[in-house]
């Protein structure tokens, strides 16, 4: 994954927050041109929306497509439901946790996969992460294992030319603080990122979301600009 | 499939057209209650649409969601790009087709899979066919396999109850004479169902899908109501 062989072009899966702007880095070193996908799916705030575009510019990318997409009529959860209370319990999780948006990052790859199929890209890039989150089916190696199977047997690409577009979560074995070591490698601007679940000028600090930023940039002894 | 068999709550994709009226009269018998999610990916005429919200009312479902998703932007297909050309060149083909949306299938698929977790449907009903639409990756078996093998790693249901929502196409291995039959069986309304690539008033005869939807009926000896 970071090992500077060039990888073709590739999509990111952009949403903003501190994984993807670390993907949308190492893409941008590795897998150039690289096209930016964000979706909004009915999270509660436009201030994700900001910082993904803000991202973008400022690395330069080929393209980056906003698609809308409102889930709530088909899904439930806390993350599109704003009757449902935003989660601040603490970071440890003993099962599956209430932010869990059904099959959200089946349909997240699917688009992406359809978006990089049209731009003959070789990787799609998702900052999946198994450590921290590890509560999410759809954040498990055998979970994007199991895409990639799919992906080939999905695309023309894949069943004409063996070259369908291969998922790659390069943060997927990582802790928060791991990934803040890694973006600091790569020069991500946190200050750019946003994390809080709620939607304010400036983040709550109290949210799940920002007990783990806070964590990271702890463990990793290194100061927060956007905190 | 027909075996009478009660399946539980269902998720049905319905187009509007033959195939997904006919995989909403088999859910209606076999697994209810039936939810219907249309999804409108920027095919160029609302005349589908019409036929999909009249099929749903006449089979009473529970729910239909309409989902609107502009592909345009991220995709690139004779059906959703208008300076493209509707085929109509006959059909027998000898490998994928023009009409081919990248991913389509997996994104239908990958809504209907969080629309059905949430309903905790126990099937998804999807009209897609490997016989007379052979040059699809994903009308395949192999593709609808891999689809089941994914949500069952992807979801909360599959992961905690070992309860996914099971992908069913029940046309896959049918000709779309054998369409008919059934559907006839099934007391499908074809005049409400629409099949036109062009959104005329009435079906313009030539293109690649009134051809198929004439030869269906003509093969199975039924007079065509919409034609």
């Amino acid at each position: 994954m970071t090992d500077g062989r060039h990888r073709g072009p590739s999509v990111v899966l952009l949403s903003g927050g501190m994984d993807s702007a670390t993907c949308l880095a190492l893409a941008s070193r590795d897998a150039r041109p690289v096209h930016a996908l964000t979706v909004r799916y009915g999270q509660r705030h436009d201030r994700e929306l900001r910082s993904a575009k803000a991202l973008a510019r400022r690395f330069s990318v080929a393209s980056h497509v906003v698609l809308d997409l409102p889930l709530a009529p088909i899904l439930a959860s806390a993350l599109t439901d704003p009757r449902r209370r935003v989660p601040s319990g603490g970071v440890r999780r003993a099962s599956i946790p209430s932010t869990y948006v059904p099959a959200r990052n089946t349909i997240l790859l699917a688009l992406a996969l359809g978006c990089g199929e049209s731009r003959r890209a070789r990787s799609i890039y998702i900052g999946a992460n198994a450590v921290d989150y590890s509560g999410y089916p759809d954040c498990r190696p055998e979970f994007l294992r199991a895409f990639n199977a799919l992906a080939r047997r999905a695309t023309k690409a894949g069943v004409e030319r063996n070259a369908a577009p291969r998922v790659v979560a390069p943060l997927l074995r990582m802790t928060k603080a791991d990934v803040v070591r890694l973006g600091e490698r790569l020069g991500v601007p946190w200050e750019m990122t946003w994390s809080c679940y709620r939607g304010g000028r400036r983040p709550c600090g109290t949210c799940d979301a920002c007990r783990w930023r806070a964590k990271g940039f702890r463990e990793a002894g290194v100061p927060d600009p956007g905190a």
